[in-house]
């Protein structure tokens, strides 16, 4: 009995192709392999993908041929253009495309259209994960997913061996969209935690003292995304706010002493401050912040 | 026996003066007077004091009146000149000065060098909360504490009844530096939440969708401080680094790109940006994010 599934399961694995075995492809392939899935891989520097075949992948002579070997294809690419480029000869006609090399929104969306117009079915994804997470679902790593309904559904569990799955709409660009959104937040929180750190640098504070303080406030303060949304969805920046843009904007001058003081360069701080003192002036001191996002929004349309 | 406790509890409470009533001061009060302290009130407006009778607080006629009538004095004022100004005829000797205004770590230093000369212990104090969350330790409310380690331990279980305490040395400037940093982490997290919010507004996409997806990936991120905190520590920058300076530079093109198309303006997440260029240009591009803690201090020494 047991030996029959041993014998059985990997038959059940949907096989599938992967172009692209640069760092994260060989992850995402080790770990469909790892999980049986029959896997054929393409790599434009072909000894990269030769590595794979001790694993079990089979590789492809042209990337025409590793897509004419399965049905599901993944292209894992240096960029969108890529992606172009490497398909160029190749039939989609009734292949499913999951697109997981990194793009903008615009480009997902168009490479949808490109894929579609070429018979294909596709998906573009987002990994949220850095390679050594790939394979390990207990590093929380996940992939953001949008396209076709269809083909997430159909290939749900197969793409849900590598990371986790978060399917986000229709719209082949949000993928991209909530991958990038959620990058550019952690850019955010970075230079926070960039500036904490020079503050504290050189006086007698141990890092290991001070980081647990750092990250359980920082943790608490991720409460304020809800109470953001909550405000964007119902349009109240007002209602119940505790500390205002005004009364804020006024505690940002001691935040700025504190950084010359200090000797650290406030530069990574500035640029907010600035948003709130501009909202401030527009006459919204009595915000929230929430206030600010359609402040910054508006900055990039003017 | 029930009723004994009752009857003996308060006066067991340490009496205090609290020195301003604004929202912060009022708050602090209601919540020593709630515990059973005997609380005196001063304002430079009498009238935001006096609204504190109606609690139970003895409303003092000056400042030095109220210094005069208990040894543990708070002072929670607009600013460190005010504290100055308001205890200018106040005798401060054999007094406990707990300043909870909020202030830089040089005035936190100069003041406690202040109160000393004028024969008083003096513990500098950084609230981390707004003043509805004080009175409620369920809120995660709490004070950074430092300078005299005698006054807090003395005085430890009536600074607790507000709001948690935190001691960060005996250095009277810490309590400021520890409280500005992770305001200052909070600003550059908030921006990161407004840069990601603004992406995706005017999209087809609910902000009660996307807020869990941020909240869960930030408070994931926040794990990067320990390893900043060690690499500082060790000052090791590029032992097993996963994604360093150089990857993450070249992908911070994807994040402008993005924002290009969503019409909205990087100015927030530029300067980090810059930062990590200019790292990566000067050699380190095998560097971690730690590497950048350096040089922004650099920077502000410049």
């Amino acid at each position: 009995m047991s030996d029959n599934i041993l014998a059985t399961a990997p038959a059940s694995r949907t096989p599938l192709t992967l172009l692209g075995t640069g760092a994260m492809g060989t992850a995402l392939a080790r770990a469909w392999l790892a999980a049986g899935h029959p896997v054929t891989v393409w790599n434009r520097t072909p000894e990269r993908a030769a590595a794979l075949a001790a694993d079990g992948a089979t590789v492809a002579a042209s990337a025409a041929a590793a897509v004419a070997a399965n049905r599901l294809v993944i292209a894992c690419l240096l960029d969108d253009a890529s992606v172009g480029t490497t398909l160029e000869d190749a039939d989609l006609t009734g292949r499913d495309l999951v697109n997981l090399t990194t793009g903008t929104p615009a480009e997902g969306r168009a490479r949808a259209a490109w894929a579609v117009s070429r018979g294909a079915r596709f998906l573009d994804g987002g990994i949220m994960a850095v390679p050594p997470m790939v394979g390990h679902p207990e590093s929380g790593a996940y992939v953001f997913y949008s396209g076709s309904g269809d083909l997430f559904e159909e290939h749900r569990d197969t793409l849900a061996v590598p990371a986790g799955t978060q399917y986000v709409g229709a719209d082949p660009g949000f993928a991209a969209l909530h991958d990038v959104a959620l990058l550019s937040a952690m850019s955010g929180l970075f230079a926070g935690i960039t500036h904490a750190f020079a503050l504290v640098r050189g006086e007698d504070i141990a890092p290991k003292d001070f980081a647990p303080l750092l990250a359980s406030w920082l943790t608490a303060m991720t409460s304020s995304v809800q109470q953001t949304a909550e405000r964007l969805a119902g349009g109240d920046f007002t209602g119940g706010v505790v500390s205002n843009l005004a009364m804020q904007s006024a505690g940002n001058a001691t935040l700025l002493r504190t950084a010359e003081e200090q000797r650290v360069s406030a530069e990574l701080l500035t640029p907010y401050m600035e948003l709130m003192a501009r909202r401030v002036a527009d006459g919204h001191g009595d915000e929230d912040t929430a206030g600010l996002v359609d402040l910054l929004a508006a900055r990039g349309r003017a």
